[in-house]
Order: structure tokens, then C-alpha cells, then sequence
């Protein structure tokens, strides 16, 4: 391994073992995505001899000094702490260390959720002025352009500067990812006027009001879809629950579809008919194809992928994560938050 | 009017000024109910001239005494404790001081939710042992039985005490209502094991499992639309974000098939033939269509309607006040409750 980064070569390291498919759909995703894309060098970390039959079986081939081997793995039910004191040779705990070492610059797990938070936050670290690391999630809109909420889930319990360390954290992602420029920001509440909220939203308004961002107010459950604002700001306990909601919608058009074609032939015919269209129409409701959300706030590029990752979507995270890399994501938000701690 | 009830009769005093379409609809509505039902008497209370020029525009008749003059309006944008101070006149108090006094069994309206909540619990009172009411809503779910998510937006900033009495008030609510023997109870959380969870759900957790309702533990965002549970408890934040989200899931459908029939004429075809199975497969997806939301912990039936509620809405909501009146939905809550105080 190369200790020294290369500004023309992105070094991701993934983790093999996680996710519900592993290490299958890791190692061919990582194939994938190596021949989609120049300039990306891929780490496979796992069990050595668990990637080696993967790759006989596919009869495909892999650097074997890229297989970097991390004999224990944390699985879904490991307690995060727990994992981080007792799996010191797993291949997130290794992964994660590359990444603080220089030796990788992106790690990427469809493993653990949790584990993967604790062990990018107290291994790689937090960048400075960050308390709370968060992910977010993009939900398809009725404008086309995703609405992102943040936090979908980091953090349960949150503080108001917690929020306003969201809004800064997505605003940033967006600008450099999306490029949208000064991307609007909605307060998730119950009601639109300042007046309405629970203590946690009272007091993150006033935060969010007194910066620079392009804060429009508290947006309701209703504009998440509607994609009135670009970010939703929220805490994680709301914002899990409103994702793993959005995620089930489709399960129940689907068994409603069902239910209906069950009830006679005309009915069945008609669901025939409906269904490719709706299929076409609402593929990017899809969450489980798409590829992974990352972890932002933490001092290196940190991705998390669905448990039931598909290749496709393993191969998207590692180019996220290394569009991510090129757009020198991390830097910049090392920039911004000094310059905002500066302007206080 | 007659002060004392008749058990035979059911007396439902309707808001005729509240909703998009007053007093339109809610004129309309009560004829239509009253049509429908028997043993229902409905009371029309509002501008007696404007009630009366709905009844001329549409050649319909009301008996004259049952329409009760209230000449003052709460708007949508009225604070819900100011127009209690300076309405007095209002339809929705006049009404709701009718069901305090024994004059009327049932109040609805579509109009101002919180000043509909407001005036429910101060002016026909609270059950004894309970301290903060709640509203509910249905949601459609796979298995076809729908699912109760209370709180659904009465009290946003829930003690764990609170989340306790909705489990009761809904617990009640389905076995009297729905004749749903022990409905299970699930409280929304980030994940199904007791340890996942923020604080409010810990402490929640741990009354809710000293009870000897049919309490099976922690459900997610997922499990509400799945129908793993019959009533999901959560605070009125959350609940009041995740039903405005799901009322918008339509829309963002109905969007998507208009950008894909956009794309070209097959897809345009295929939608045009889609549409009428998806609006028969999703008719219960429809949330304006169907009737209100009862105040549940008022000593008194009080249901609450969406602001765009058409005739047939309206019609429902009498329709069901006179059902919770039958089946002596208060007088078992307070039986109930009272149990359960001695049993402590």
C-alpha cells in the first residue's frame, strides 16, 4: 500500500464483509465499479479466503495486494461500542484505520449502520467544530430534484446546534455534490409559522435564522415530497422514522395492486396493463438500487450502504465515494467551518 | 331544545362556518346524513342568513330551530386561545358549550384544528385521568386492516406519561369502536429492540410494558403501512409529520405519471390505461374523502375534520359521532380509566 495519497488516484476501501450479500455482492461491486471508472483504486477488506472464492466462483480476477485480510467481522446485531473494543481486526475497524492513515480515502460499508457511524466517528475522527456527524437521505420530489433530509438518523436525541450543524454540513454537500447553488432549507415542523413546533424547532429556528444559509422557515411532512425546500433539517429519531416510512410506500402500492387484481379478471388485467408503466415511472422510489448515503462531518470520506446492497449499488457507493474525493469535499468543509468560527 | 338526552336519539351539533367550503358543505352535508341515519338529530351552528341562503341555493329545507345563530367565525389563522378570549359567539364555542350543557352529544368540525382541540378541552372538559387528549388517524395498510397512529398532532412536546394515555384512549377506541379485541400496540421508534430509541420512547417503553395491554415492543417508520400493529404511539410531532408525509404520497404518484406520460406517447398510453386501476386499487389512499378524526380523552364526542371535507366528508363525520354516542364510547373510557386508577 502506498501511504502517501496520489490527488490523481481515489483509494477506496471496502468493506467486503458487510451488508446482507456479503462478501459476494462487495467483491463484484467493486469490479463494477473498477471498470466504470479511471483513476480509482479499490481495497477489498475482508476475510482473505471468503473474497478469493467469491472471485473462483465469478471466475473473475483481483490485485491480490489490494485484498487487504481482517479476519473478525461485525455483524448486524454487534452493540457498535461493543464491536469497536472487541473486533480490533475486523474489516471495518481495518478499513476505517486506512482511512485515518492515509492509506485509503474513502471507506464504504453496506454492514452495520451503527458500527459504521461509531467507528468512522472515533476512529477517522470528526472534522473540527463538528459534534455530531449525520447522515442524510435524498427522497424523490414532485419538482424532479431530490429533497435531502438531514439527519435520517445519526443522531436520536438532538441539541439545536445540532440541527444548525446539519444545515451547514448538507448545505455544503450540495453546493460541491449537486451543485446547487445557495440550496433552500426547511425546518421540519408542524406547521409552517414560526409559532409552530416543539421546543426542539423553537429554539433551531432562531439559530438557523441568524446565519447566512438560505433558510426559508419550518416546512411540514407534506413539503418533503412536494421538494418545497432542497434540505430538510430535522432531528434523527423524526427523520429515520420519516425514511423507513418513504421506504415502505412501495411495498403497500404493491400489495394494494395485488388486492385488487385479486378481486377478478378485469381488475387483474387492468394491473397487468398499470404495472410496467408504474414501474418506469417510479423506479427512482427504489431505495434499495441506489447506492449509499454518506456520513458527513467526519475527517475522511465515510459511506453507508443499504444492508440488502444489490452490485450495482455497492459499485455506485464506491463512485460516490470517489466523486466525493475529487470534489475535495472534505477540504472544503475544513474551510467553511473555520471561516464560520472565524466570522463568529 | 331539550336538555336532557334520549338515549334513542343522538344530537350532533355541526360547525356550519368551519372548513374550505363553508357552510356549503357542512349544510349539505348534515341533510345528507340526516337522510341516511336515523335516531340523528343534527344541529346547523353558524350565520343563521348564510346557512339559510345554502338551503335556498339548493331548494333544501332544515328545521328552523335546529339551526342555532352564531354570528361570530374562527378563522384558520386565528390563535386556537384568542378566539376562545374573544369568540364567544363563535360556532365552534356556541357548539361546544352545547355539548357541556347536555344539549348536544357530538360536536364536529372542519374548521380551525387547534382551536377545534383548544375549545373541546376547556370548554366541554377533560376525563378525569386524563391529561392531555389526543387525535388519531387511520392509515391504509397491506394487510387491509388499518392502523392508528396516535398522537397525531395534538401535543408536540410529549412526557412518556402522555404516550401511556394514548395507548389507553386508543386501546379503548378499537375494541369499541373497530371490535378489535386486544389491538396490538407498538411504539414508534428507530428500531425493535427496546435499546434503540431516544429518551422519550426508553421511559415510554417502560410504562407501556407494566400494562397489561397487548404491547408488542418497538415498531419502526416501516412497520405502520405494513400493518404489523393496530395502533402506533408516538408524540404528536412525529405522528403530525408522518401523516402530513403520507397524505402526500398521492401527489408525488400522480407527478411522476404526468413526467413519465410526458416522455412520449406509449408512455402516455400506458398511464392513461394505468389510471383508473390505481384510483380504484388506492381509493382508501384518498385521505380528503373520508370523515374526521375524534379528540379522544374529552368528556364528550368531538371529532375534527379536514379543512377541505366535501359533503360526503362532513356526512361521515356525523355519522360516525352518532356511532361512538351508541356504542357509549365515554362513558366506557371513564369507566375504564377508572379501573385502571384503582387497580394502580
Amino acid at each position: 500500500m502506498n501511504n502517501i495519497s496520489d490527488n490523481n488516484i481515489c483509494r477506496v476501501a471496502v468493506d467486503a464483509m458487510g451488508g446482507d450479500f456479503a462478501p459476494e455482492n462487495n467483491v463484484l461491486g467493486a469490479i463494477e465499479a473498477l471498470s466504470s471508472a479511471k483513476n480509482l483504486e479499490v481495497y477489498l477488506v475482508g476475510r482473505q479466503e471468503e473474497i478469493t472464492n467469491v472471485l473462483k466462483k465469478h471466475g473473475k480476477s483481483f490485485p491480490e495486494d489490494k485484498i487487504i485480510d481482517a479476519p473478525q467481522v461485525i455483524d448486524m446485531h454487534d452493540s457498535p461500542v461493543q464491536a469497536m473494543k472487541t473486533k480490533k481486526d475486523s474489516s471495518l475497524m481495518v478499513g476505517a484505520k486506512m482511512v485515518k492513515d492515509g492509506k485509503a480515502d474513502a471507506l464504504i460499508s453496506a454492514g452495520n449502520t451503527g458500527a459504521m457511524m461509531a467507528i468512522s466517528t472515533f476512529v477517522i475522527g470528526r472534522i473540527k467544530g463538528v459534534s455530531r456527524p449525520t447522515i442524510g437521505t435524498p427522497l424523490p420530489t414532485e419538482t424532479g430534484v431530490p429533497c435531502h433530509v438531514f439527519d435520517a438518523g445519526a443522531s436520536v436525541d438532538c441539541k439545536p446546534a445540532h440541527l444548525l450543524e446539519y444545515a451547514f454540513l448538507a448545505n455544503t454537500y450540495l453546493e460541491e455534490m449537486y451543485k446547487i447553488k445557495n440550496p433552500k432549507i426547511g425546518l421540519l415542523s408542524v406547521g409552517e409559522e414560526e409559532t409552530k413546533g416543539n421546543e426542539l424547532t423553537f429554539a433551531a429556528f432562531k439559530l438557523l435564522k441568524d446565519t447566512n444559509l438560505n433558510f426559508v422557515g419550518n416546512v411540514e411532512g407534506r413539503d418533503v415530497l412536494k421538494g418545497s425546500v432542497d434540505i430538510v433539517v430535522c432531528d434523527g429519531f423524526t427523520g429515520n422514522i420519516l425514511l423507513k416510512f418513504a421506504e415502505s410506500v412501495l411495498n403497500l402500492l404493491k400489495s394494494k395492486l395485488r388486492r385488487y387484481a385479486d378481486q377478478g379478471i378485469l381488475n387483474k388485467l387492468g394491473v397487468l396493463a398499470a404495472k410496467g408503466t408504474l414501474k418506469n415511472a417510479l423506479s427512482d422510489m427504489d431505495y434499495q438500487k441506489t447506492g449509499g448515503v454518506p456520513l458527513l462531518g467526519i475527517d475522511g470520506i465515510s459511506i453507508i450502504g443499504h444492508g440488502s446492497s444489490s452490485v450495482d449499488a455497492v459499485a455506485n457507493m464506491i463512485l460516490q465515494g470517489r466523486n466525493m474525493h475529487f470534489n475535495n469535499l472534505i477540504q472544503i468543509f475544513k474551510q467553511k467551518l473555520e471561516a464560520y468560527e472565524q466570522s463568529k
